[in-house]
């Protein structure tokens, strides 16, 4: 769908620059994996690194285990109940472990946090090459309701 | 794992009542599931009505199609950055849409909120009976660092 078009359910769709400057504002996400067989979803602490997500996970862990060489979803948002505004961004891509000393100390200067408090030795990456954001509130009505 | 326990990553194991205790203080959640053989994460309002996880989606949108009979995961979290404490809670289940007039009668006066503000026809719920939650901070310091 084209930037700032309305969607089936009245959501604003939301440009890539825009998803990607408010992934920059938050270092809580969640990410969609599958372990064993049955869909999760973990939360983590990440930063937007030039245009990727990074985040830690713990060696030999469940999210360690789901984010080898895996295709995920990455998802972040934000609400406010009262006057009933948001957002939400959404990325899928495959993930990377960051092994290049070069790069994991261009990396550590990023400082990345961790969920955790123990753990978290290993890097991994997700490019946002696939990224879509809504908008609630703030937005046109939209042009036609329900289904189509 | 045991409730009250600590797990590898020093993230206190949450019982299910805890669990289900934090599920009813807040409305937003997050519902990983399949989209086009892809894993994606889609926000959704939710409540939780007799300890079944309950929220609208729209006729033929990505989430309706996501959530038919479809086995699912839901998560809810919170995070203090500050004193960096927090909490997450993950249900996996079967979805099951909501038709029978009496109980959606009932549902009616749970007052099911919507994310989006068109659509949410449909009224679907996932059972709790798995459950699983962890707590960061507030914990006893873990017995062992690191992987095993």
């Amino acid at each position: 769908m084209t930037p700032g078009e309305v969607d089936r359910n009245g959501l604003e769709v939301l440009a890539r620059a825009e998803c990607l400057r408010l992934l920059e504002q938050t270092t809580l996400g969640r990410v969609g994996v599958t372990v064993g067989a049955l869909p999760a979803v973990l939360p983590v602490n990440y930063r937007l690194v030039e245009d990727r997500i990074v985040f830690r996970t713990s060696d030999g862990s469940k999210l360690d285990a789901a984010t080898r060489n895996a295709v995920v979803a990455f998802e972040v948002d934000e609400m406010e109940p009262i006057g009933h505004t948001g957002w939400s961004v959404m990325v899928t891509g495959l993930t990377r472990e960051v092994t290049d000393a070069s790069e994991l100390e261009a990396l550590e200067l990023a400082n990345i946090p961790r969920w955790a408090p123990v753990g978290g030795e290993r890097i991994v990456e997700i490019s946002t090459d696939m990224i879509s954001g809504r908008r609630i509130g703030h937005a046109r009505p939209p042009e036609r309701r329900g289904a189509p």
